[in-house]
């Protein structure tokens, strides 16, 4: 999944324009969502981003452009969840990938039969990419379990299993959903560190997550393991996911056996899905620093220790409901990188099915919050106020220790380096409502 | 929900004779599964069980017999899951009930349609009742909770929150079994106390968890909360839940995000689901020791003080390869109830939607384990032993300290007392296969 080919070369232009000008989706990307026209009662159907339209995949699999695994693919490509694309797997995965690039470039003969199948993102509203069947959600961030754990718990920080096992959990799955979401703020129990008793009512340490989503591809049975060297063959491609948590509820319930209220009332992911292979150009090395200890040996590959990170570039912003009134533009809250994550894709997924958990295609894995090893690089309010003690003031000079409601969270990645031809992920943008009390 | 009406009465009998000799499917029970004959290439049905038969809805529904509302059920328990019939609501659900307790009725007139609509359990083979969108566990032993916490921590065994929040945590969907279900012992990380590093290989202390299982009936939307006095109406029913455990896995990741691949290997569910209108006949008051803190009012309505406890007789035992290979009997473990959970089912599904989380038809909660108060009524190997230091010893001599490979566990379930006629759950077996190495 690391090999380039020609679908990566960096001077491949595309006879959609809006493509070849620093757009998140060159004709060397090629992202995955499902889409209709705003407002219409279209049925919902795949699509695949180029520059700034959408290529309508129900369309332009029955354009005659596509045969053998890449129309087989097409065709699936064309239905309105995207599993069955994702469960092919990525050598026809990959056959789609080089049918779109050949067939979108400048002066492919495909151009007369496709341009009408292209419609403008402008002009689309998107559903969830897929059925997602199980959604887990690791924390393989350790500056971001370093500095939450110094928060809820002062003494052990880092916990001894941390350097040696990609901590996940279970979240819920029926509350994902897709860019533009809005949910209102939960409510739930909370226990001051001072009272008696704990108290029902709004959450008031509402905070996002500023996270990776990984989407299985090819299935595996109960009872099957995915060893580490295999696991890319099962990962179909990533978006940027916003996990929402409500830190005052999650303090009280965690214990024993982790958060539950606290995580299930949203998450948000971006509608563009990033194959594995668009992301080809921007794999580098696994490093541990030297003093830590090396994974298990189930968690050890040469090529996960040659190619396992992904340098994705991560930018989290806020829209106050004030800002959006003044019609001013979003402030950036932090940056980070997926490359600061202690255990990569593949060791999140082997790690998952090594007990025989089935994975499923469509299935979600999230990041974990991705702070960087830099206070400014926090990925998550909770971090960049040091627990709701130093509130942030924004441009315009209102403060936020954690969200008000009418926030929206506007996060956004990118890889992007000289030589390769830039790989956006659009964004995701999701929108806190009042309380229902 | 509690309201008895006629399909209640003890002295219903049914044309399906062996329904009427101290059956667990008696006419006033009529619980639903997913069927085919075994070994065929048939579809998967919904059917009914009477006495020693399942009433083949998929040909039940064509037969003439029912019209209206409880027509519409039918059609809605012929498809091949029940997530349908789930979604219609209590109502709807309480008319089919009605028209198949007059159709099967002793002397009823539908008796020369229906008869060729039995299939023998014998010779029948289940699936999973429903597409399991969202499988929770929650942890309402207070018996429980406190024999775990003192082996897990011996500081603090039960955690301030407990008798506050019904505590809960997301599971995993794709590894629900239904009875029958085989899986390999579990491989993966664990750290002896004594040792400096953690080791990788089968798992060594094997567990099973004796719970009940809850379906949701009719779901809700993202960001809507359901009322306690509400909630019933969106429970559709109960089965048998055995959540394997893992607990040398367990030990080593689940701080600080809880149980991860301790739990994710395989979960076995039986086949039949219970109604609640069945149960309408065990309701009892769900009583808090005086000395306890009484429930936030979010969790308390005077229907649930009055009637939010359900008695349901449950067992545990184990068939060893040697016991099977000998033909003799499985043993028993232990006997518990469903009356000793801390928090009633209503309790259960108000908390876990109180943020807003969406409830989908079919999504599944587990009680968590339903240890007695007494010592021998515990729902786990790990209790039954204290912690692996005082092996069972079993009638034919073998010993166990936790589960070893080819061991099958067997769990029922029944509802029985005078002036009611019995409503039992039918059992849930699953056996332990060697891990895959």
């Amino acid at each position: 999944m690391t090999q380039l080919n020609e679908t990566h070369a960096p001077r491949l232009t595309s006879w959609v324009t809006s493509a070849n000008n620093n757009s998140d989706f060159p004709i060397q990307n090629l992202p995955f969502a499902v889409f209709r026209r705003s407002g219409s009662d279209e049925v919902m159907r795949g699509g695949v981003a180029i520059g700034d339209q959408v290529l309508d995949m129900a369309a332009a699999a029955g354009a005659g452009v596509f045969e053998g695994e890449a129309l087989a693919a097409a065709k699936a490509a064309a239905q309105s969840s995207l599993n069955a694309l994702m469960a092919l797997g990525p050598d026809t995965n990959a056959a789609l990938r080089l049918a779109l690039s050949r067939a979108l470039r400048s002066g492919a003969a495909a151009q007369s039969s496709l341009a009408n199948c292209l419609v403008p993102q402008a002009a689309v509203e998107y559903d969830l990419p897929c059925r997602i069947g199980d959604y887990t959600d690791f924390y393989t961030s350790i500056h971001h379990a370093t500095a939450i754990g110094s928060l809820f718990r002062p003494d052990s920080p880092l916990l001894p299993n941390y350097k040696w096992v990609p901590i996940g959990y279970h979240g819920r799955a029926s509350t994902i959903g897709v860019s533009g979401q809005t949910f209102p703020r939960p409510v739930g129990q909370t226990k001051a560190p001072d009272a008696n008793e704990p108290s029902f009512g709004p959450c008031k340490r509402l905070d996002y997550e500023l996270e990776m989503g990984i989407f299985v591809g090819r299935g595996t049975a109960l009872g099957e393991r995915i060893d580490i060297d295999a696991a890319e063959a099962h990962v179909f491609g990533l978006c940027l996911l916003n996990d929402w948590s409500a830190r005052d509820i999650q303090a009280w319930e965690y214990q024993p056996l982790g958060p539950f209220l606290a995580k299930n009332f949203a998450s948000t992911i971006s509608p563009w899905i990033i194959t594995l292979e668009a992301l080809a150009p921007y794999r580098s090395a696994f490093e541990r620093p030297a003093e830590d200890p090396q994974p298990l040996p189930y968690l050890t590959s040469d090529f996960n220790t040659a190619h396992g990170n992904i340098d994705i570039q991560l930018e989290c912003l806020i829209e106050t409901a004030q800002m959006r009134a003044a019609g001013e533009a979003p402030a950036r809250l932090s940056s980070s990188s997926f490359r600061h994550s202690y255990w990569t894709a593949a060791q999140m997924l082997t790690h998952h099915s090594v007990t025989g958990c089935a994975m499923n295609p469509g299935d979600l894995l999230g990041s974990g919050t991705q702070s960087g090893p830099q206070p400014e690089e926090a990925g998550s309010i909770l971090e960049l106020t040091g627990g709701g003690k130093r509130p942030i003031t924004l441009p315009n000079g209102e403060q936020r220790t954690f969200l008000e409601d009418g926030d929206s969270i506007v996060m956004r990645g990118y890889c992007q380096r000289d030589g390769a031809a830039r790989i956006g992920f659009g964004e995701v943008v999701a929108t806190v409502l009042p309380a229902r009390v």
